[in-house]
């Protein structure tokens, strides 16, 4: 199995398209082989070594070594699941669960976003007796059956279910008229879609959102809408579930968890990507009553969740993230991200808007017309690919820049990513 | 977060319930705590070292440096999704896809066997438009809301899905009757249930089992049985799903894949369990054709499923099993195992039968009167614990001994697995 030179990237393709098949997607118009990894930079097959600026998962950094050697410890120690008690799992969900306000005090690990998120609309479901959902209209939250049936941000056979009310996120830096205007009108079709599933007879079992609406876009949203809709769902018998695969970790910088941006505490939290640096592990977080209804009505188990390896490298994450207050980190850097990103706009008349909050940011490119400029967008993402800067775009019109880089990320490489993407927005210009 | 000793059980059972819960499942009457593995032999915290006769997902012995050393070698090295182009997947992927036979010629990554099983039936149901499922009335292929909804061999809330039809597989074992007549009435019901998945408009979308009938307790089904519904089901429209969590990887002897062990060819297998040896990884083996149909109409990405970390775990699997030619050996081991349990069963009156395949076998248990006797079967279990090995029961009637170890499960081991169990019953006839 071995190969002692590496293939190029051709050869590994077709390769690849023969075993996985040619829809399994890559990044970039030529796709990118790497290598190796180590805190922000990405070593590709080319001998080019990328800044990444666009990969959340490798939180704490690529192949960050106190990670690597908790894994590797922990492997030789003992891998077994949860039907056995080791104490690995334990001291690990005591200090994520501390890191979480009351009620908020109960942890079911996954092995990944979805299956965390098909739990909590599992429990949200049996919790309510209802199954209505509301989402947002662009949205993804995970590949099972019951995900894809509301998932709205990506491509699926599946119809939207009939349960399912998906909602318009107002954006204040694209929606031109008065907070209160575009804050009342979104209420109104949240009221409306909360009526209209209990008027189906679905009634209404949960809210699941992304407290940065990242599939969106980076949506500016109208203070008080989240808790406004939180309140509607309640008031109709349903759950809050916080979907913080994206947003959760210290990503937005003032606080650990996304919903904590707003004043509310949702039911059910679902953690994701960053959680165990690449290693899969993923958790529902929850309160003690809920888990409860659960627990004593339904026997949950998963075999590899909750295995003292994936507690390990869980636990290393939060270890790192406090000894090298990366979170505080991330507050600094991204808020001069903005800034700087503030200048480039100004240079430059393709950008509409600096958005994003912490280390998760971007710009959104519009033409002379104002409208969503995706072409523009995309040739900056490959243009940046070979100025040696890894990013992506997002949003509905695929016209923001999608920059969400490892929460290692310093004021040096910010100052790499941002003279870069000026070079490059001139060079386009000026082609 | 690190403790400098190991606390007692009781006070980690208490820190356990409350962050875990009460209802996150252990076993045994007094939970074992764990805190070290190696090859087929577990260490307590109570310094015993327990024979592990029980558990599959190590698959290639606990802590197994190959394994172990193939994890920590690829985590320090790198990380990442497939959006990017690396080798380590790919060359597993070709291993893997290598022990199938044509067409099953493709593989989806995945995180679990519950992600697997999930995916095959969205799969599955696309390709058909159908919704029927084919399971068995003892069955269990994972904790999704869809595989919830066809659970008929543990507890959820979920009520049995309309378009879910449960056969009871027949059990020769069990069953005095001739083998043709039980197959007859076998097939009966299966056409009965196919019939009436088409009468109530689901039609049918899969035939899901396990080629070992794990969950169900190891029945001797008659030859032809699997066959024939398979057979019943593609006429019908359906297609098969074998669910290989627990019968692949050469647990059988025989064969690498239990769907081996009858005469056909799935549409779709899924695996899980012992592919990373605890590393959380599972796949979906299929054809060209079906990878084509659902890779075109979805876009489907897992964010951790296929990053090199897991590749590398399951590449080494794969090379430990051939190096050490360890499924001749479950083969070996297997099969004197049932010619010594053979043995012990002559001996001792409660034992109906010997039963299973390769290493995966038990014996169940009946009462004077020939009923199932649960309450003896759980004595057993709970002896051998305190003999030093590990065991634990299933079927409806939880009345069969569930004896799964390791594949580097020995002669030696099996030895001390036999006499330990002579003493067990001999002790337990005469309490």
């Amino acid at each position: 199995m071995t190969t002692t030179t590496t293939p190029t990237t051709e050869v590994l393709l077709a390769r690849r398209r023969a075993a996985l098949g040619p829809h399994s997607p890559t990044f970039y118009d030529e796709p990118l082989q790497l290598v190796s990894g180590e805190g922000v930079w990405l070593r590709g097959a080319d001998g080019v070594d990328y800044l990444d600026a666009y990969n959340n998962v490798p939180h704490v950094g690529h192949c960050n070594p106190v990670v690597v050697r908790a894994i590797a410890d922990q492997a030789a120690r003992l891998n077994i699941h949860t039907r056995y008690v080791h104490e690995t799992v334990v001291e690990y969900a005591e200090a994520l669960l501390g890191t979480f306000a009351p009620p908020l005090d109960k942890v079911f690990f996954t092995n990944s976003g979805s299956e965390a998120n098909e739990l909590a609309l599992r429990m949200a479901r049996q919790h309510t007796g209802s199954t209505g959902v509301l989402v947002s209209d662009f949205s993804y939250h995970g590949n099972t059956t019951s995900l894809a049936e509301l998932t709205t941000g990506l491509t699926v056979k599946e119809r939207q279910g009939t349960h399912v009310r998906a909602l318009r996120v107002p954006d204040l830096d694209t929606d031109g008229r008065p907070e209160e205007t575009v804050l009342a009108e979104a209420l109104a079709a949240a009221r409306a879609a909360v009526a209209s599933l209990r008027d189906a007879g679905h009634g209404i079992s949960a809210f699941l959102f992304d407290p940065l609406f990242s599939t969106e876009g980076l949506p500016r949203v109208p203070s008080g809408y989240v808790e406004a809709v939180a309140a509607l769902v309640r008031d109709a018998g349903g759950v809050v579930v916080a979907d913080e695969v994206q947003s959760g970790f210290g990503r937005t910088g003032t606080r650990l968890w996304g919903h904590e941006l707003f004043d509310i505490t949702p039911e059910l939290v679902t953690l994701g990507k960053p959680m165990g640096n690449g290693h899969p592990l993923g958790a529902v977080v929850t309160t003690d009553a809920l888990l409860e209804e659960f627990g004593s009505a339904n026997l949950y188990f998963n075999t590899f969740a909750g295995n003292p390896v994936s507690a390990a490298a869980g636990a290393a994450v939060l270890r790192e993230m406090a000894d090298r207050e990366l979170r505080a980190g991330a507050l600094k850097v991204g808020d001069r991200a903005r800034t700087l990103l503030g200048e480039v706009a100004a240079n430059h008349p393709g950008v509409n808007s600096v958005r994003g909050t912490g280390l998760f940011f971007g710009l959104d490119f519009t033409d002379a017309e104002g409208r969503p400029d995706a072409a523009l967008t995309r040739r900056v993402v490959e243009d940046m690919r070979r100025r040696g800067v890894l990013i992506s775009r997002v949003g509905r019109h695929e016209n923001v820049l999608k920059i969400r880089p490892p929460l290692v990320f310093g004021h040096d490489h910010l100052t790499l990513l941002v003279d870069r993407l000026a070079e490059c927005l001139t060079a386009l210009e000026t082609a």
